[in-house]
C-alpha cells in the first residue's frame, strides 16, 4: 500500500524544504516507505474535495487506504507507530519521544510562526520592530530552555526519533536567523539532521518539483 | 500505579479551569484512573528539579513508575493509549482522533495564545488595538473552518474522543469572547463537553486548590 501525500503545487518558498510535506517526506524516507505525491494549488485547497480531507485547507494531507489524516505531526505519529526506526521500542522513551513531538509544535513552534505572520502580515506597520522584538523575545526563552536541555547530545533522548525530527523541522524555520545562531548546540543539531540520508532524499524530492516544473516550463 | 501530575500551586486564573493541567485531570477523570497533584510554585518551576522533569519550566507533567512526560498533548495521548474510552478501536478512527489532538494544539491554539501574549506584553502600547485585529483575524479564520466542519454534529467524529477533550481545552481559552460566541454549533460543543460528568469532577478538583487555599488562609 503506497501513500499517497499532497503538497504545494506552488510553495511559496520554492523547495527550501519550509513546507510541512517535507517533514513528512523525510519520515517516509527514514523509514524507507515509498509514497506518492499529489500537488494542489492554492485554489484546489479550498475546495470541497480538499476541505473534506483538510478542513483548514492546508497540506500536507496523507492517504492509504481507509486512513485519510491531516496535521503533519499526526501524520509523522503514525507513520512512526505503523514502521519500526522512529520510535524507541521501550514504552517510556516511546511515550518521552512522542513529548518532544508535541513540545515542538505546542511550546516551541507557535512563537516561531507568530513572528512569520507578523512579517506578512504588520511587516508594514509603523510599530513592526517593536512587536516583532516582543516576539523574538518569546521564541530567544524557549531556545534558551532547549539548548540548555540538548547540551551536548547527539539528539533530543537516545537515538534520532520523530521527536527530533518534527524538532528539526520546526528550528528549521530559523535557519540564517540570529535567534538560532546565537546557539551554536542547536546549529549544530539541525546541521547533523539535515546531514542524514533520509534529509537529503526528502528534501531534493520537494526541491525537484520545482525545478522540474522551471525546467519544463 | 497511581500517577502524580503538577499544578501551579497559585493559578493566574484561581481555578477558571485555563491552566493545561485541567486537560490532563479531565482525560483520567474520562478514563476513571485516580492520580495524585503535587502543587509547584513559580519559583519551583524554575528550579533543576522541575527542569529536569520539564525543561520549559511548566505544568503540568506526569509520573507513573518509569514514565515521565511534560505536554498536556503528550499527557493526554498517554492516558488515552494506556486506556479504554479516549480513542476509538478502529484504526483509522483513531489516527484521525490523534490528528484532531495535533490540530487543537498545532492549527486552533497558536493564534489564540498569540491573543493572551499580545494582552499581557503588549496591553499597553499604543498599537495593541491594531495589532490585536491582525490576531482575531488569524482566529477567526481557523474557527469558521472549524465551525464549518462540525457542524451540527455532537462530537468531531463519531464518539467523544482524545481530539474532542483537548479542542475543548483550547477553544475554552475564547470562553466570554465574541470570537467564539459567533459560531452557536461551536458554544453548544463546548457546552456540551463542559457537562460531561468527568470535566466537572477535574474542574471542581483544580478549583478547589484554591478555595480550599483561601479556606485555610
Amino acid at each position: 500500500m503506497i501513500p499517497t501525500i499532497t503538497a504545494f503545487a506552488d510553495s511559496p518558498d520554492q523547495g527550501a524544504g519550509q513546507a510541512r510535506d517535507m517533514r513528512v517526506r523525510w519520515a517516509l524516507e527514514e523509514v524507507g516507505q515509498p509514497y506518492d505525491v499529489r500537488l494542489v494549488s492554492f485554489a484546489e485547497m479550498k475546495q470541497p474535495e480538499h476541505l473534506a480531507l483538510h478542513p483548514f485547507g492546508q497540506i500536507p494531507t496523507y492517504e492509504a487506504g481507509d486512513v485519510g489524516l491531516f496535521e503533519s505531526g499526526s501524520i509523522v505519529l503514525h507513520i512512526a507507530q505503523q514502521h519500526p526506526g522512529l520510535l524507541p521500542e521501550d514504552k517510556a522513551a516511546r511515550a518521552r519521544a512522542i513529548t518532544w513531538m508535541f513540545a515542538a509544535l505546542s511550546t516551541i513552534e507557535p512563537p516561531i510562526l507568530d513572528r512569520e505572520a507578523a512579517e506578512y502580515l504588520e511587516g508594514d506597520m509603523p510599530w513592526y520592530a517593536e512587536h516583532l522584538a516582543v516576539v523574538e523575545e518569546r521564541i530567544r526563552s524557549r531556545l534558551e530552555a532547549l539548548a540548555s536541555r540538548l547540551g551536548d547530545s547527539e539528539w533530543l533522548d537516545g537515538a534520532f526519533s520523530a521527536g527530533d525530527l518534527v524538532l528539526v523541522g520546526v528550528l528549521r524555520r530559523l535557519k540564517g536567523s540570529e535567534l538560532l545562531a546565537a546557539h551554536p548546540n542547536l546549529l549544530a543539531y539541525v546541521a547533523r539532521a539535515e546531514a542524514r540520508p533520509a534529509f537529503r532524499r526528502a528534501f531534493s524530492a520537494q526541491l525537484a518539483v520545482f525545478t522540474d516544473a522551471h525546467a519544463s516550463a
